[in-house]
Protein backbone atom coordinates (compact mmCIF):
# COMPACT_ATOMS: atom_id res chain seq x y z
CA UNK A 1 0.00 0.00 0.00
CA UNK A 2 1.32 3.53 -0.71
CA UNK A 3 2.15 5.55 2.04
CA UNK A 4 -0.74 7.89 1.02
CA UNK A 5 -3.06 5.34 1.20
CA UNK A 6 -2.17 4.28 4.72
CA UNK A 7 -3.22 8.15 6.12
CA UNK A 8 -6.88 7.75 7.09
CA UNK A 9 -8.84 10.33 6.02
CA UNK A 10 -12.32 12.13 7.60
CA UNK A 11 -15.81 11.88 6.17
CA UNK A 12 -14.63 14.88 4.61
CA UNK A 13 -11.51 13.42 3.05
CA UNK A 14 -9.47 15.43 5.44
CA UNK A 15 -6.61 15.06 8.23
CA UNK A 16 -6.08 17.72 10.70
CA UNK A 17 -2.32 18.84 10.87
CA UNK A 18 -0.55 20.63 13.27
CA UNK A 19 2.61 22.69 11.76
CA UNK A 20 5.44 22.65 14.60
CA UNK A 21 8.72 25.63 14.34
CA UNK A 22 11.63 23.00 14.05
CA UNK A 23 13.95 25.34 15.81
CA UNK A 24 12.10 26.69 18.46
CA UNK A 25 9.50 23.43 18.56
CA UNK A 26 6.66 26.34 19.15
CA UNK A 27 3.42 24.79 17.59
CA UNK A 28 2.68 27.78 15.04
CA UNK A 29 -1.00 26.75 13.96
CA UNK A 30 -3.72 24.09 12.91
CA UNK A 31 -5.03 23.12 10.09
CA UNK A 32 -6.36 20.62 7.31
CA UNK A 33 -5.07 18.61 4.33
CA UNK A 34 -7.08 16.43 1.80
CA UNK A 35 -4.84 14.22 -0.62
CA UNK A 36 -3.82 16.70 -2.84
CA UNK A 37 -2.65 19.12 -0.03
CA UNK A 38 -0.27 16.10 1.62
CA UNK A 39 1.00 14.70 -2.05
CA UNK A 40 2.02 18.87 -2.68
CA UNK A 41 3.25 19.35 0.60
CA UNK A 42 5.73 16.00 0.37
CA UNK A 43 6.53 16.99 -3.53
CA UNK A 44 7.44 20.39 -3.13
CA UNK A 45 8.88 20.35 0.30
CA UNK A 46 6.41 23.45 1.57
CA UNK A 47 2.90 23.31 3.53
CA UNK A 48 -0.25 23.15 1.05
CA UNK A 49 -3.29 22.96 3.21
CA UNK A 50 -6.73 22.59 2.31
CA UNK A 51 -8.89 25.52 2.85
CA UNK A 52 -12.20 24.26 4.59
CA UNK A 53 -13.51 27.83 4.41
CA UNK A 54 -13.12 28.02 0.51
CA UNK A 55 -13.16 24.78 -0.20
CA UNK A 56 -9.47 24.71 -1.98
CA UNK A 57 -5.85 24.56 -1.63
CA UNK A 58 -4.19 26.41 0.34
CA UNK A 59 -0.41 27.61 -0.44
CA UNK A 60 0.65 28.96 3.11
CA UNK A 61 2.22 31.74 2.02
CA UNK A 62 0.50 32.36 -1.20
CA UNK A 63 -1.02 35.68 -0.24
CA UNK A 64 1.17 36.50 2.66
CA UNK A 65 4.75 35.52 1.99
CA UNK A 66 4.89 33.66 4.82
CA UNK A 67 5.50 30.41 3.33
CA UNK A 68 6.44 27.13 5.77
CA UNK A 69 9.44 24.72 4.39
CA UNK A 70 8.75 21.98 5.59
CA UNK A 71 11.98 19.33 7.43
CA UNK A 72 9.90 16.44 8.34
CA UNK A 73 5.67 14.95 7.85
CA UNK A 74 5.19 12.74 10.95
CA UNK A 75 1.87 10.60 10.95
CA UNK A 76 -0.08 9.56 14.46
CA UNK A 77 -0.01 6.23 15.82
CA UNK A 78 -3.49 6.17 14.37
CA UNK A 79 -2.93 7.72 11.10
CA UNK A 80 -5.25 10.21 11.04
CA UNK A 81 -3.24 13.67 12.43
CA UNK A 82 -0.28 14.90 10.36
CA UNK A 83 2.65 16.82 12.51
CA UNK A 84 5.01 19.04 10.28
CA UNK A 85 8.04 20.23 11.60
CA UNK A 86 9.15 23.74 9.61
CA UNK A 87 10.33 26.37 9.32
CA UNK A 88 8.54 29.52 8.94
CA UNK A 89 9.86 32.03 6.41
CA UNK A 90 8.72 35.81 4.86
CA UNK A 91 9.27 37.65 8.51
CA UNK A 92 11.92 37.73 11.28
CA UNK A 93 10.91 37.03 14.21
CA UNK A 94 8.66 34.78 12.54
CA UNK A 95 4.66 35.32 11.95
CA UNK A 96 2.53 32.15 11.38
CA UNK A 97 -0.61 34.03 12.14
CA UNK A 98 -2.98 35.73 10.23
CA UNK A 99 -3.41 38.36 12.79
CA UNK A 100 0.16 38.82 12.46
CA UNK A 101 1.67 36.92 15.64
CA UNK A 102 4.22 34.45 15.80
CA UNK A 103 1.85 31.50 16.42
CA UNK A 104 -1.86 31.03 16.02
CA UNK A 105 -2.26 30.31 20.39
CA UNK A 106 -1.84 33.54 21.63
CA UNK A 107 -5.15 33.22 23.59
CA UNK A 108 -4.30 32.11 27.35
CA UNK A 109 -7.27 30.96 29.78
CA UNK A 110 -6.12 33.23 32.69
CA UNK A 111 -9.28 34.40 35.86
CA UNK A 112 -11.91 33.05 33.83
CA UNK A 113 -11.37 34.63 30.17
CA UNK A 114 -9.15 34.23 27.27
CA UNK A 115 -6.20 36.73 27.24
CA UNK A 116 -3.79 37.57 24.34
CA UNK A 117 -0.23 37.17 25.69
CA UNK A 118 1.73 37.26 22.38
CA UNK A 119 2.53 40.49 20.33
CA UNK A 120 1.22 41.35 16.86
CA UNK A 121 4.63 41.45 15.02
CA UNK A 122 2.84 42.98 11.95
CA UNK A 123 0.04 45.09 11.34
CA UNK A 124 -2.66 42.38 9.52
CA UNK A 125 -3.44 44.63 6.72
CA UNK A 126 0.02 45.41 5.45
CA UNK A 127 0.61 41.59 5.67
CA UNK A 128 -2.20 41.27 3.17
CA UNK A 129 -1.41 44.37 1.36
CA UNK A 130 -0.89 43.55 -3.05
CA UNK A 131 2.58 44.44 -2.48
CA UNK A 132 2.85 41.20 -0.46
CA UNK A 133 1.09 39.13 -3.13
CA UNK A 134 3.60 36.41 -4.85
CA UNK B 1 -20.17 36.18 27.63
CA UNK B 2 -18.06 33.29 29.39
CA UNK B 3 -14.62 32.36 28.56
CA UNK B 4 -16.52 28.48 27.35
CA UNK B 5 -18.86 30.16 25.34
CA UNK B 6 -16.22 31.85 23.02
CA UNK B 7 -14.98 28.28 22.00
CA UNK B 8 -16.34 27.31 18.42
CA UNK B 9 -17.22 24.19 18.80
CA UNK B 10 -17.94 22.32 15.59
CA UNK B 11 -21.11 20.28 14.46
CA UNK B 12 -20.28 17.25 16.50
CA UNK B 13 -19.87 20.24 19.79
CA UNK B 14 -16.03 19.20 19.99
CA UNK B 15 -12.88 21.03 19.09
CA UNK B 16 -9.41 19.57 18.07
CA UNK B 17 -6.95 19.35 21.52
CA UNK B 18 -2.70 19.69 21.09
CA UNK B 19 -1.40 18.34 24.05
CA UNK B 20 2.39 19.68 23.88
CA UNK B 21 4.92 19.01 26.89
CA UNK B 22 5.81 22.02 29.16
CA UNK B 23 9.53 21.39 29.64
CA UNK B 24 10.38 20.06 25.75
CA UNK B 25 7.93 21.79 23.36
CA UNK B 26 7.41 18.31 22.40
CA UNK B 27 3.96 18.00 20.73
CA UNK B 28 2.50 14.58 22.42
CA UNK B 29 -0.49 14.09 20.69
CA UNK B 30 -3.97 15.12 19.72
CA UNK B 31 -7.65 15.07 20.84
CA UNK B 32 -11.04 16.23 20.80
CA UNK B 33 -13.03 17.75 23.54
CA UNK B 34 -16.26 18.57 24.16
CA UNK B 35 -17.74 21.52 26.56
CA UNK B 36 -17.92 19.50 29.58
CA UNK B 37 -14.05 18.08 28.61
CA UNK B 38 -12.71 21.55 28.55
CA UNK B 39 -14.80 22.65 31.73
CA UNK B 40 -13.08 19.27 33.79
CA UNK B 41 -9.99 20.10 32.46
CA UNK B 42 -9.73 23.45 33.46
CA UNK B 43 -11.47 22.78 37.12
CA UNK B 44 -8.72 19.55 37.98
CA UNK B 45 -5.80 21.31 36.13
CA UNK B 46 -5.28 17.36 34.82
CA UNK B 47 -6.25 16.85 30.99
CA UNK B 48 -9.16 15.79 30.38
CA UNK B 49 -10.98 14.53 26.42
CA UNK B 50 -14.09 13.69 24.80
CA UNK B 51 -13.05 10.16 23.46
CA UNK B 52 -14.85 9.85 20.08
CA UNK B 53 -14.98 6.23 19.56
CA UNK B 54 -16.26 5.68 23.37
CA UNK B 55 -18.42 8.67 23.40
CA UNK B 56 -18.21 9.44 26.72
CA UNK B 57 -15.16 11.25 28.66
CA UNK B 58 -12.01 10.66 28.72
CA UNK B 59 -9.80 11.43 32.05
CA UNK B 60 -6.43 10.82 30.69
CA UNK B 61 -4.22 8.40 32.19
CA UNK B 62 -7.62 7.12 33.68
CA UNK B 63 -6.28 3.48 32.75
CA UNK B 64 -2.44 3.76 31.86
CA UNK B 65 -1.62 6.41 34.84
CA UNK B 66 -0.30 8.62 32.30
CA UNK B 67 -1.92 11.72 33.69
CA UNK B 68 -1.35 14.80 31.98
CA UNK B 69 -0.98 18.01 34.23
CA UNK B 70 -2.18 21.00 32.29
CA UNK B 71 -0.34 24.47 33.08
CA UNK B 72 -1.55 26.24 30.03
CA UNK B 73 -4.53 26.53 27.86
CA UNK B 74 -4.64 28.23 25.16
CA UNK B 75 -7.22 28.97 22.32
CA UNK B 76 -6.26 29.59 18.54
CA UNK B 77 -6.97 33.12 16.22
CA UNK B 78 -10.25 31.50 15.14
CA UNK B 79 -11.49 30.26 18.90
CA UNK B 80 -11.65 26.10 17.35
CA UNK B 81 -8.82 24.87 18.59
CA UNK B 82 -7.39 24.11 21.89
CA UNK B 83 -3.35 23.90 22.83
CA UNK B 84 -2.60 22.43 26.04
CA UNK B 85 1.04 22.76 27.72
CA UNK B 86 1.28 19.86 30.18
CA UNK B 87 3.92 17.53 31.93
CA UNK B 88 3.32 14.15 31.18
CA UNK B 89 3.54 11.92 34.59
CA UNK B 90 3.42 8.54 35.49
CA UNK B 91 6.64 7.49 33.25
CA UNK B 92 10.12 8.68 32.82
CA UNK B 93 11.13 9.23 30.28
CA UNK B 94 7.50 10.25 29.72
CA UNK B 95 4.80 8.14 27.85
CA UNK B 96 1.84 10.25 25.90
CA UNK B 97 0.89 7.41 23.25
CA UNK B 98 -1.22 4.05 23.62
CA UNK B 99 1.89 2.17 21.51
CA UNK B 100 4.14 2.83 25.34
CA UNK B 101 6.16 6.04 22.82
CA UNK B 102 6.55 9.09 23.95
CA UNK B 103 4.91 10.76 21.39
CA UNK B 104 1.75 9.83 19.17
CA UNK B 105 4.23 11.45 16.35
CA UNK B 106 6.20 8.75 15.80
CA UNK B 107 5.63 7.88 12.13
CA UNK B 108 7.86 9.69 9.79
CA UNK B 109 7.83 10.15 6.07
CA UNK B 110 10.88 9.03 4.31
CA UNK B 111 11.50 7.77 0.77
CA UNK B 112 7.98 6.99 0.40
CA UNK B 113 7.07 5.38 3.48
CA UNK B 114 5.70 6.29 6.91
CA UNK B 115 9.34 4.83 9.09
CA UNK B 116 8.89 4.62 13.31
CA UNK B 117 11.38 6.08 14.57
CA UNK B 118 10.77 6.29 18.48
CA UNK B 119 11.18 3.70 20.83
CA UNK B 120 8.56 1.85 22.95
CA UNK B 121 9.58 2.90 26.04
CA UNK B 122 7.17 0.64 27.66
CA UNK B 123 5.23 -2.40 26.62
CA UNK B 124 1.56 -1.43 26.17
CA UNK B 125 0.11 -5.01 27.22
CA UNK B 126 1.77 -4.05 30.54
CA UNK B 127 0.73 0.42 30.22
CA UNK B 128 -2.64 -1.17 29.95
CA UNK B 129 -2.81 -4.13 32.49
CA UNK B 130 -4.94 -4.09 35.68
CA UNK B 131 -1.88 -3.22 38.23
CA UNK B 132 -1.80 0.11 36.12
CA UNK B 133 -6.03 1.30 36.94
CA UNK B 134 -6.89 3.30 39.32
Amino acid sequence: MSWIDEVKWDAQGLVPVIAQEAASNDVLMFAWMDREALLKTVESGRAVYFSRSRQKLWFKGEESGHVQLVHEVRLDCDNDVVLLKVTQQGHDPSIACHTGRHSCFFQLYRDGAWQSVEPVLKNPESIYSSANKP
